[in-house]
């Protein structure tokens, strides 16, 4: 089958590679229909994250079942699935908590000896406890399958940074960060009730974006410019709930400064760099909490997904470039000039 | 006026200040019947943090209303009272949400131009806000009296710190730090509910008091050995709620390590030293909140107080030994050489 390989940074590509399969009886192969690339796949493909030459990469798909093992009973072939970005047996004390992310069986699409999601189809172990079946006619539905795909991580990932934040029904919320996942945090803290959501972003079409997710205000600056307008914003106080959706010192250190005394930074941008921006001086004084990490999307599909079902929520906007299996490179290099937002693979 | 005074690193000394007065009408006067010195107050007397030469210090006292402003209505002339670390005008939306340590109106005692609390009287703004009165009667009981004045922030801080952590019923809870502070955090622990308290500490006087307070298990290894029996003690997975009340690199990262993944630490060690020890890849991969500041022990006194009344908590044994004012630069150099835990003042 054809999948995607990163050899080294910038070095990504499309190639050959053992047909996925049944290997365990709790195991599901899945045929990939669409899949994309994750703002955190730039981390590999600029060399910030280190990767084996020839690892698989890709950790975000839905498909239908084309084989599984003779102890999986909650999916059956054809069958169309959604798969959070990491596998997880779904019966331990973490998955019953909802912590699936932490859960000792579990692994990320695309490590060592995986097949990652950016390919024809995807060997997904523990299959019952990982993936989330989707109804067939979605399939027929190319809006929707769009942002059923958003489930996979990116929408997951918001909703978890907007936990994380404390949005409640009438919260102010800063959101830094204005790539997919930030993006996704607006519609999660615009879906969790919050009243005021100011979106930190100076590229239009993404800042258009998080208006129409529900963004109210928009804050063009960055540094202590972007500081002193979320504080001119919200009559000096900062914002209650703050979305961290980057990972880097900077933006760590810009949403620590603008997040209300009392009040909490929800971090899910993959921490990266030397330092953390994580100035503990200023958060003592003002008792802000961090409260985040790797977000646990499976545990919060099904709330999601019915969400997704109904029109409460449609994601799928943060999808702005389209490519085929073999332009996956292409891509990369389109997330990574900034010109796409976010690919979607149409298999 | 007898006052305590900082004037340089290990230079404490009693002095003749100005007579504490009413300055405002919201001010009221407290004579001063215990105080005492706090772990805190070590960082100045050692140089970390920096005090103005002449500044006054002390931050915990009780004593009698001796004066009162106009618009004082609260307390009255010969009321027993006890004094948060911090003032505050307890009408703010902060103080009204008990952030009272963010009021725009509060303030330190002992910062520049204030009354410190290790002196015969302190002029108290914001009285009404401030202060919490006493039963008339506890004045007759030491040890009482000795109860009441841990309310003035070791108590208020353990309970911060438990909170922070998420310490609920049933839970696991360890803790960094075998002062006054971390001993209270073992305290508030216990009386929230904790099952499992195991204390973190090589001082066995330090240590059997923590057994005293409800601690199930001690650790007296240090550094790496110390999580490796914590994890040990908790089947891998270290504490679900993990109280940190030192505030260096060393004590931070031993409570994020020791954490259990979707766990919080509580921190209200006062940060020093350049590095945080908040390891943000490890907070990540494991969910592990962090949570906590500067104790808003004002809004926490009023059940507090009523659980010191009432029996259903003690925590007078941290202050194992006492001095007059004229001894606290002895005081001082007691807890500085660890060879005291904490020290009361009796006036």
């Amino acid at each position: 089958m054809r999948a995607t390989v990163i050899h080294a940074p910038h070095d990504i590509r499309v190639e050959d590679v053992p047909d996925a399969s049944v290997q365990q009886p709790q195991d599901a192969v899945v045929r990939v229909l669409r899949a994309c690339i994750c703002g955190s796949d730039l981390w590999a493909y600029r060399g910030a994250a280190k990767r084996l030459p020839g690892q698989r990469i890709g950790h975000e798909f839905l498909g239908v079942i084309e084989h599984i093992g003779s102890d999986v009973s909650s999916v059956r072939v054809g069958d169309l699935v959604v798969a959070p970005f990491t596998w997880s047996d779904g019966t331990c004390v973490y998955c019953l908590e909802g912590l699936n992310t932490s859960c000792a069986h579990g692994g990320f699409w695309g490590s060592p000896g995986s097949d990652g999601g950016q390919g024809e189809a995807v060997r997904v172990p523990y299959a019952d406890g990982t993936l989330v079946k989707l109804p067939a006619d979605a399939a027929s539905d190319e809006r929707l399958l769009t942002a059923l795909l958003a489930l996979s991580d990116v929408m997951g990932t918001g909703h978890h940074a907007a936990l994380g934040a404390g949005v409640a029904p009438g919260s102010t919320v800063a959101v830094v960060g204005d790539g997919a996942v930030g993006l996704c945090g607006v519609l999660a803290a615009k879906r969790l009730g919050a009243e005021r959501i100011i979106a930190l972003g100076r590229h239009s079409a993404r800042t258009d974006l998080a208006k129409r997710f529900g963004a109210t205000d928009v804050v063009a600056e960055r540094g202590e410019a972007a500081e002193s307008a979320v504080r001119e914003l919200t009559g000096g106080a900062g914002a209650h709930a703050v979305i961290e959706a980057v990972g880097t010192e900077q933006s760590m250190r810009t949403a620590v400064n603008i997040t209300r005394d009392g009040g909490a930074v929800g971090y899910v941008g993959v921490p990266h760099g030397s330092g953390t921006g994580v100035d503990l001086g200023v958060m003592f004084s003002r008792n802000i909490t961090l409260r985040g990490g790797v977000a646990p999307v499976r545990a919060y599909l099904p709330e999601l997904l019915a969400d997704v079902l109904d029109g409460t929520i449609d994601p799928s906007p943060v999808f702005d470039r389209e490519v085929a299996l073999e332009e996956v490179p292409e891509g990369y290099r389109a997330m990574d000039d900034r010109s796409a937002l976010k690919v979607l693979i149409s298999l």
